[in-house]
């Protein structure tokens, strides 16, 4: 019984994973159709969030089942709760992405008001996160889990950086504002995305320590 | 052992209910902090939100706990994992609360650059769709569900509706993009309780049906 819930709970990590894997790409592709204004890619955005929401649902049914069939003890309870706790934060950033797509469909192909240097170094920052809390999960790392937290304080510096410099691009030439609303809110989307990484972080402390946490 | 579970499922609903009202006197708390400019109001918003949290923590753990000892049948688990879902939704939304809070601290003793009639009406209509999504579920009453995904619709409207005036506004005056920009988030994130809401409905048809769908 014991070793075969192991399984497959081994099962289940490689899934969550993948599921990880494809939202540092889906973050990735969202941003690159910004800077590319690359339509096309935008709306390939919406179809790779299908995907990450059905592999959520597989995910949550697989762990239901496990937890029904197998009886699992305290702590594999807790790891299993803290599954169906990442994969509701890793689905979140998915659509954060697809609204990051959405904006850039507003954009179209109309010039960007400035080169984006900031919003790409947010993203970059955000996928590491994804993948550095989702490595201290498989191995239960408090250490690596509060880095995460860390890395989040300096998305939300360049985030507060962003905020700054285009209210006051919006103040001297109003023509901009419009778009300029628009990579705000992508920038607030970004800073989203990297809560949600630092909840994942603050789970996995819980999952091993029983202590709630905000890091941040 | 089946009239147990159900006993205990009963207490894990009356949990629920209460977590909902706390999440509907958050937004109401939030909204009433900003339209008042009380700024008291808007810091005892972070109190309620640790609340919840808790709340949302004591809920899981019972679910958890249940799961592992009563060995649910297909159609209560299916329950038992649509409760799990909907404290991340409810618990989400008590983080946008607090996001209006603190913008609204942010703004301070300024004085208000319009009065305050749309978002509170959003704020409403919010509330309103939190309860009615509870409703649904309790009830495992699709049509309730879709009801909470129509007055979503409602929602998004009065938020472009907002957010076109609120652009139009700054055009006209630079001197007010900061709170304008400050209210657009607030708008945004009513926008956004509006879809956890949503979320719940379609959570409860996936309940009653096993059909998952996106019904906006």
């Amino acid at each position: 019984m014991r070793s075969q819930f192991k399984n497959q709970l081994k099962n289940l990590n490689v899934k969550l994973l993948k599921m990880g894997a494809m939202v540092q790409e889906i973050i990735e592709v969202s941003i690159k159709a910004l800077a590319n204004q690359d339509l096309e890619a935008a709306k390939k955005v919406y179809l790779m969030d299908d995907k990450i929401d059905e592999l959520e649902l597989t995910i949550e049914n697989e762990c239901m089942r496990l937890l029904a069939l197998q009886q699992p003890m305290a702590r594999d309870l807790r790891v299993i709760s803290t599954i169906m706790k990442i994969i509701t934060d890793l689905e979140r950033m998915g659509d954060h992405a697809v609204n990051i797509a959405k904006v850039t469909l507003e954009i179209g192909s109309e010039p960007l008001i400035k080169p984006l240097i900031d919003i790409p170094k947010m993203a970059r920052l955000s996928e590491d996160m994804v993948s550095k809390s989702l490595d201290a999960f498989m191995k239960a790392d408090i250490q690596l889990a509060e880095d995460v937290a860390h890395d989040d304080e300096a998305v939300d510096d360049i985030y507060e950086a962003i905020y700054t410099e285009l209210l006051e691009m919006m103040i001297e030439d109003q023509s901009i504002i419009k778009q300029a609303t628009n990579l705000l809110f992508i920038g607030r989307d970004l800073e989203r995305i990297a809560d949600h990484a630092t909840n994942i972080g603050e789970r996995v402390i819980y999952m091993v320590t029983g202590e709630r946490v905000e890091i941040n």
